[in-house]
């Protein structure tokens, strides 16, 4: 089914979670969630956020910060207002809002990078500001995600508990970069020796690193998911190119789509049927709050405004990462089955409408757009 | 512990076993099986069978004929007849009998290949004939697995469940060979597409191949484990060098020690305080038979005594595709916990003795050995 929807231009992960839906209870019923499937999905998604984490490249981060820094900082803002308003309008709690406004706040931007590169703007100036932003938009939704969890976790807020999320966080980076520099000892001491520099070795401790990055962010009280998407990116520029690719294939051939399938059937659509308008609620903000955060952070940083356009209608994607919080929420019991189901729908809608709204807004930005030679590119 | 116990130049999968039994209800009991675990631990020894079924080599089958049939014959008849004399000196039933006799059967030969091939030994004439006993010995093993698992199945046997076993394993067989040659047309096709040549497409239709051998073998009325083992002897050929290497290395890195990890969970060592004399006999059987069985094959191939001795103690090893047998025999409730307890410790057994009894019998044979230029060996 990936493979289907990839012929036609649009995101694997659409297809992955229709095969869910068909065989869920949703239309077929051959398959329901159970514990067992749960245990494959978890391993999923902790091999899919890990594989997240690699593919982030730390060292871009400094150079996005002046670029994006604006378009980010608006892109998450308003996205994330509007998501907690709506959370507020359907009688939600607190922390229920928060998690949804967090939901809607961080941008899939491979997809984006994908079309804007067949299309041959992704060099323009608003090509390389929706990739700078799209870094940053990565950290502050990070920074999102951790509170949004620890609340899910404590379910309320106060000055003691904001410290205490910040000393863990802290003190679970420093750990961190502690095992992300033991294991570059590790590696230097395995390529010493033949029978562990060719074997399966190697391979192995990366997956262990994985686990212990997860188990380190329990320890701190932190999710395992964060834990071994952190760990991915520390661990980006440590493990060697085809142990990395290995991984990456591994998890896009298998893992990642014993995830995304199970989410497809744990959605269920009989459930939507009844709270339609929370669902088109949902997705409206969704929308409307990245095409209009993206939109008021480019003009603010000074582009016309049909550059403007391209950047927040290239920053509306979102896909997986907000597929793995939204299931953690929903296994947490934070996200109720409607909730649940309304986010999951707007992540396939808008990673749908992303890849063809963008052709045409390009189409009619192009002629105005001038290839720009980025400083920072080699 | 796989990567310690290697060092010591013991089989990896001891290591494994040991942890298992270190973190469960024998030891430490942090962790004890459950449905979840078993899910995981199933996708484990699927990889790992088919993985097993990739690294045969069916056309060293025909070369081997002439020279281990007889050595192969005699190793698998002595070691199958004393465990199924065993079983019934404890008091069990005809088809618990019959699958104790087929878990002695078959030899795990990569281990003493190994041990071989270090002591410069295994181009000599008993060496190679060792080999091609091995592979001999893979096929009866699986003639003899096939009736055993639809035996438990079944309960009974009578002459219409033997014919109706010979009828699913020719169409099983004949459909295989379909599907693996629709697979080599679907990857011509897949070699003209230059997306997916270079993505992980190869791999997902390799996995999703394996899966449907699998179904295939259930649909025929045969074990999943199987199907995917068959599976992946057909696909050698097939797939390419480096996805099947891929495949190796996450097996061997990762899928595999799910399986082996959790079957050292599973080993209760209290249930043998209290049965210590079925595991005694088990493992006394084990070797016994595929000793004497190897070295009166050997005599009776014309080998010196000496020559025949290392033969029997070459072929003595078994372990990992046991343990499978052992599991699938559990969890249908042919096998209790002390039968299954006592089976898997006879693996261990075992393939701790073989190296180094071997060891020890080479120094004793090798000058009496003269290297042999095999004929089929380029």
């Amino acid at each position: 089914m990936g493979e289907l929807v990839n012929r036609a231009k649009l995101p694997r992960v659409l297809g992955e979670l229709l095969a869910g839906i068909i065989v869920g209870p949703s239309l077929l019923g051959l398959v329901s969630g159970n514990s067992e499937l749960e245990a494959l999905a978890l391993l999923g998604m902790v091999f899919f956020m890990f594989s997240a984490g690699l593919e982030v490249e730390l060292d871009k981060f400094i150079h996005a910060l002046k670029g994006g820094l604006l378009v980010a900082v608006c892109g998450v803002v308003v996205p994330f207002t509007l998501g907690y308003l709506v959370g507020t309008a359907f009688g939600l709690d607190f922390v229920q809002c928060f998690c949804l406004g967090t939901c809607l706040s961080i941008t899939a931007i491979g997809l984006s990078i994908r079309v804007l590169m067949d299309l041959g703007v992704l060099t323009t100036r608003p090509g390389m500001m929706v990739v700078d932003a799209a870094v940053i938009d990565d950290i502050i939704g990070l920074a999102l995600l951790v509170v949004a969890l620890s609340l899910a976790e404590a379910g309320t807020i106060d000055a003691q508990a904001v410290l205490w999320i910040g000393v863990s966080v802290v003190a679970f980076v420093f750990s961190c970069i502690i095992v992300s520099r033991a294991l570059q000892y590790v590696y230097r001491a395995f390529s010493k020796c033949k029978s562990l520099r060719e074997g399966h070795a190697l391979l192995s401790t990366v997956i262990i690193t994985m686990l212990v990055f997860g188990l380190l962010a329990k320890f701190f009280g932190l999710h395992e998911v964060l834990g071994v998407f952190i760990g991915g990116m520390l661990l980006r520029s440590v493990i060697r190119e085809d142990v990395r690719h290995e991984i990456l294939d591994f998890t896009f051939a298998f893992f990642a789509l014993l995830f995304f399938a199970y989410v497809g059937v744990m959605v269920d659509l009989r459930v939507l049927a009844t709270s339609l308008d929370l669902a088109a609620a949902v997705i409206g903000a969704a929308i409307a709050g990245k095409v209009i955060g993206g939109f008021v952070g480019a003009i603010a940083s000074g582009l016309s405004a049909k550059e403007s356009l391209m950047i927040g209608v290239a920053m509306n994607a979102r896909a997986a990462v907000e597929l793995s919080i939204a299931t953690i929420l929903y296994t947490m019991g934070v996200f109720g089955q409607e909730l649940f189901s309304a986010v999951v729908l707007m992540a396939a809608a808008t990673s749908l409408l992303t890849p063809i709204l963008l052709r045409l807004v390009v189409k009619y930005v192009a002629p105005s757009l001038t290839p720009l030679r980025a400083p920072g590119k080699k």
